[in-house]
């Protein structure tokens, strides 16, 4: 038998991967399958965002007259409605997995000690074990974090109402996708980031985040202090250079996430506790894998997944590394901000996005977006993208596989696009490969092409 | 002096790139730059179609009682709104051709008649002509047509009001939209459709668009026979098997384009008027070219863009021609439709699409749409996609060059999402790669191979 420990992303392709082989697995989950990602993650970010953009193009289209009446956003109702939508997932991913195989254990707890594998304390005799136990929302040691009224994004769903007034701590991608989320379902909404929000962003993506969180209070190099309050959260304290305090209804930890370990010894751990993994997904003991969070960052769920179907391949003995290249990542905001970097230099072209598909209606305020890509500018070689759209996310997938693919601008200068495309990255292949072709000529023959333009 | 007549896609490219060439570039504009599709078009279906989104989305999470309060659609502001929006957009694109250097004379009209060329009757000495006149909606010779109350997408700007009850004429894509649209916005829609409806259609995307359409009463080889009424339009008459009568506050006529081309003459032409072109897009008569939908169908703006692109280059002297391979459409009801086929046969994999950014609330109502990719079962080409999701537009755009560069599943099956995606085709790559693999092990030698899977 093999163990396959938490059925998130990581443990799910591992246990189906191994299942598909033919082997015997059971995956052994304490709550619900799906992990993080369904049930507290991408999901929940997903299902909150959709519904913020149709409040926010609700209130845009009620302002310029073209609907008129009062929409009351019942926030209870919402959560309701997105557990359904999850739980209704839930039962699709059971299917699945059990379809690919799998054994699936509900409620059992699983450790590692070593070698020693045990299911609800009982020893198991396992050939081998994949640890996929995650990751938690991490809660500073502060005070007041204790408090009713103060929540992660694993708690989120328990809110009784929509705050009035909501402190988001937190600086980064999550922290500036629940400020967006809960300013546009009628919070005031201020965000507390320790140093510069979204400073890991590229600039022009960040001064768009900006732009699409008018209305949400940022304060930056303002560090959460304290969280006020004795029976239930009334506000919260903040240091930096200013320090002071606000009154709140509810704060939002989304401060980074903690790989979940506590149940795993006698591996090789990092400093946060990260299980310590060599390119095969293999512990320092081997036949124990880890996979997905448990493993460390970056935490993203396709990375999740492609590890778990490393640690499986490696289990199956069929050798694979995980070694990925070019990864594209996105925030959800009123556009999709979507990114990927491969860190060269080179030389970037940009265009606004045009009016599109979820776009239209986003030319009064100036916000179709934007895209940017970054060519190497003799090559022409595609070294990154920065795309913001609806649908910015399936843009820097394709062009990150490009990217992968060392492919060019001349590669790609053909494309023809399904008009129309709420995406300024398609447009900007010819312009570059245009710009590269003339430059080459004026520079490297002079005399043949005397200045033609 | 080169005279470009018409100022849509077509018109505006070819411009754009003589004037960048240095050339002096005149471009005549009877009306409005942006021609069909930024008028009358492409936008106007985006714009309609995104507020007919919202307002499904609003339906659905009345319904799930998420919100409450009674909303109502003004449709005069909804379409005033939208004429705001396609007016900036007309100034982006005026102030683009200028910066390209050209010449711009709105209100002026050209003709051709052969090698001459008249702009407002006055003969003007041309090195060439690019003849971008475009293509005008088809009115059927049927009596009641010039009823008021009966519109074409050219004219339903000027609707006075949401009809109750509209008769939809036709059985293609735009048909398709327009009664997602009206049906979407409020009113009781009648689809007439002469054969079947969306018979052109990949049969899955064609259920899926039934599904999509629900509410609709789709008519299918039920032509128009007559627009009934006595001072403006009281309904509509059909033929087929059942002939019968409905009743109308308005008729939509969506039975295609017929190209613009009653200002030409001494240019050869086809059935249709379309201008007879070669692969340079040059006409039957030298120097005199022509581009976009006055050339005839498929009527596409990227295509439009791409046949004014290569008659400007073949006027600046520099041989190009037109021979667009595996083109993607796509149509926008709930999701986007997209598709792009070569026309070959190969093995079909599906899979619903998955919950995503746009598609999560579509999950109770089962409709999250679909990824399918047709797949050639030696050598893993692919050889089609069909994708219905948000934003499946940019899928098959991407998805449309990889096919014109001839990849195969293998090459596309490390693609890494971002997540998540709303789009149920990057996940089939991994799939069908790893199917071609194992049938290869099974078949091509099974004594070293045995069996074990």
């Amino acid at each position: 038998m093999i163990v396959v420990i938490g059925g998130g992303p990581a443990g799910r392709f591992a246990a189906a991967r191994l299942g598909q082989a033919g082997r015997e697995v059971t995956l052994v989950e304490r709550e619900a399958i799906g992990g993080q990602c369904l049930n507290s993650g991408c999901m929940q970010v997903c299902a909150l965002n959709d519904a913020a953009r149709t409040m926010e193009r609700v209130g845009d289209f009620a302002a310029a007259g073209v609907l008129e009446g009062v929409l009351h956003l019942e926030f209870p109702a919402l959560l309701r409605e997105m557990g359904e939508v999850q739980s209704k997932i839930r039962t699709v991913l059971d299917r699945e997995t059990r379809a690919a195989g799998v054994e699936v254990r509900y409620g059992a707890t699983a450790r590692v000690d070593g070698r020693r594998i045990f299911i609800d304390d009982e020893e198991v005799e396992a050939e081998a074990v994949v640890i996929a136990t995650g990751s938690a929302p991490a809660v500073p040691a502060l005070p007041g974090t204790d408090l009713p009224g103060v929540y992660t994004s694993r708690t989120l769903r328990t809110m009784p109402a929509l705050p009035e007034r909501l402190v988001i701590a937190g600086g980064g991608v999550s922290a500036a996708e629940f400020a967006y989320i809960f300013s546009r379902l009628g919070s005031q909404v201020t965000l507390l980031a320790r140093r510069e929000f979204l400073g890991d962003l590229d600039p022009r993506l960040r001064r768009l985040a900006l732009k699409e969180l008018s209305g949400v209070e940022v304060r930056e190099h303002t560090p959460l202090t304290a969280i006020i309050g004795s029976d239930r959260v009334e506000g919260a304290a903040f240091g930096g250079a200013a320090p002071g305090e606000c009154q709140a209804d509810a704060v939002l930890l989304a401060v980074g996430l903690v790989p979940q370990t506590s149940m795993v010894i006698g591996v090789e751990k990092g400093p946060r506790g990260e299980i310590v993994v060599d390119d095969r997904m293999q512990t320092s003991v081997p036949d124990v894998y880890a996979a997905g969070d448990a493993a460390g960052p970056p935490y993203l769920t396709p990375l999740a997944r492609l590890q778990g179907v490393v640690a499986a391949e490696n289990i199956l003995g069929r050798e694979m590394n995980y070694a990925p290249k070019a990864v594209p990542q996105a925030l959800a905001l009123a556009n999709d901000l979507a990114f990927c970097d491969d860190g060269d230099d080179g030389i970037a072209l940009s265009l606004p996005a045009p009016a599109g598909p979820g776009s239209f209606w986003s030319v009064p305020k100036g916000d179709t977006g934007l895209g940017t890509v970054l060519v190497d500018p003799e090559t022409g070689a595609l070294r990154g993208i920065w795309a913001a759209s609806p649908g910015a996310g399936i843009t820097a997938t394709y062009l990150a596989e490009a990217m992968r693919q060392n492919k060019t601008v001349f590669d790609l200068e053909d494309l023809i696009d399904v008009h129309p495309l709420a995406e300024g990255v398609h447009g900007l292949f010819a312009q570059a490969a245009r710009a590269i072709r003339e430059r080459k000529a004026e520079t490297e023959d002079p005399k043949t092409n005397p200045g033609e333009r």
